[in-house]
């Protein structure tokens, strides 16, 4: 058998999330389907991120072994041949050996999540970006970002559906910067929670509108709680921008 | 009457371009529609570039005449709402005086044309770039495009469609250059040729992929020929980014 890694660019807005499940299109089920069309293989496809219904991805990462041996090159030509009526496409595959795996040999994920923060709702960027109209103070909410860099008990921007054992992790980096009409917020960590980008983001735009203070996050998140917390933002203005690996 | 000045983005891919057609919806269209729904008065919305369907626009510029006399954050807000369910938005609305008029007054028009630049076909940007597979010679493109600023009989670059009384055009700009996987052809001009930048940008790429030279596009000019130059870019590339005024 042979292991290929694969790096995916996705639209979120027509699956159900990059997870195989029942009840309409996932990004996973699209490559699974792609894999067998292209070598006659059932496989399952592992990714480093199990992104939400609407989550997109700039640099996904996923791997899966089949019995053909070719280039990484045929692999990404032949499943971009088979996913051409899907938002998705393979922007690079590669064999690997099998010590690598897409999920748990990943060192750094790194997401992005762009605002639009005008008062026109956007025309180009539908389900691309949220929409804040109301004009956010950046500054601050880089300020309150920085309250959540560092190893914390993440348990207030913890989804109730998180299947992760411990809420301990190590956040490497949230950046709050204006570029324009949009904010963009970026965030690195080995791993996340299930909605802890989406729950951060939700909470700094509490600070952003003026309600809370950097202080009040940080009552939030010693709170372990995640009705201390803000809400969640919505899932359209998420992005997987990549994945480190040793 | 009150004369208000819109400035517009719009995702061109569900219209069949700015003018009102009878073969389906168009961006004037559902502006008037909403200029009805706000004020009750049937007006014709004036377009300063007649973009064509898949299109897109960043910054067109608008104009229409109503009794009702208020302010342009008004306007724009009431129009905002009207539009919600189209992907067209207005980014800014002003009160100008009759002299102004949103076509005949431009001074320069100013296009984008994007192109995606990389084996792999688009995923988040489908229907919103050109997708060209085979990477090719960006600074030959920019070079073969000093050859078709300034005052020229543009004829090879004319649609037959075009209604315009003369070929002769005065190209202010035409900068062609790399942006990451994205190739980005910038072009200005008081006012350009139908399908004048998408015939430009479908010449340049025979000089990217090296089947033509500069001199084969000065040659394509002289013949004041619309056969002697290269094919149509594709809609989905093109923005109207803005329009300047006196």
């Amino acid at each position: 058998m042979t292991r290929y890694k694969l790096v995916l660019e996705y639209d979120g807005a027509p699956f159900v999330g990059w997870q195989r499940q029942d009840n309409g299109p996932s990004v996973q089920g699209e490559v699974e389907a792609a894999v067998a069309a292209f070598c006659g293989e059932q496989v399952n496809v592992y990714g480093a991120g199990r992104t939400d219904s609407g989550v997109h991805a700039l640099g996904q990462v996923a791997h899966f072994d089949i019995g053909r041996e070719t280039t990484g090159d045929t692999v990404r030509d032949a499943l971009n041949h088979y996913l051409r009526k899907a938002p998705v496409t393979i922007l690079d595959a590669a064999v690997v050996g099998d010590d690598f795996h897409a999920r748990f040999t990943a060192e750094r994920r790194h997401y992005l999540y762009r605002i639009l923060n005008r008062r026109p709702p956007p025309a180009l960027d539908r389900d691309k970006v949220w929409w804040v109209p109301k004009i956010v103070d950046v500054e601050a909410m880089h300020d309150a970002a920085q309250v959540l860099v560092g190893p914390h008990d993440f348990s207030s921007f913890r989804a109730t559906s998180c299947q992760a054992k411990s809420p301990e992790k190590t956040l490497d980096r949230l950046d709050v910067m204006r570029d324009g009409a949009e904010i963009h917020v970026t965030a690195t960590s080995q791993s996340f929670l299930h909605h802890q980008v989406r729950n951060m983001v939700g909470t700094l735009m509490l600070v952003g509108d003026g309600r809370w203070t950097a202080g009040d996050v940080q009552v939030a998140l010693d709170a372990r709680d995640r009705a201390a917390a803000g809400p969640t933002a919505p899932p359209e203005g998420l992005y997987l921008v990549g994945v480190d690996y040793p």
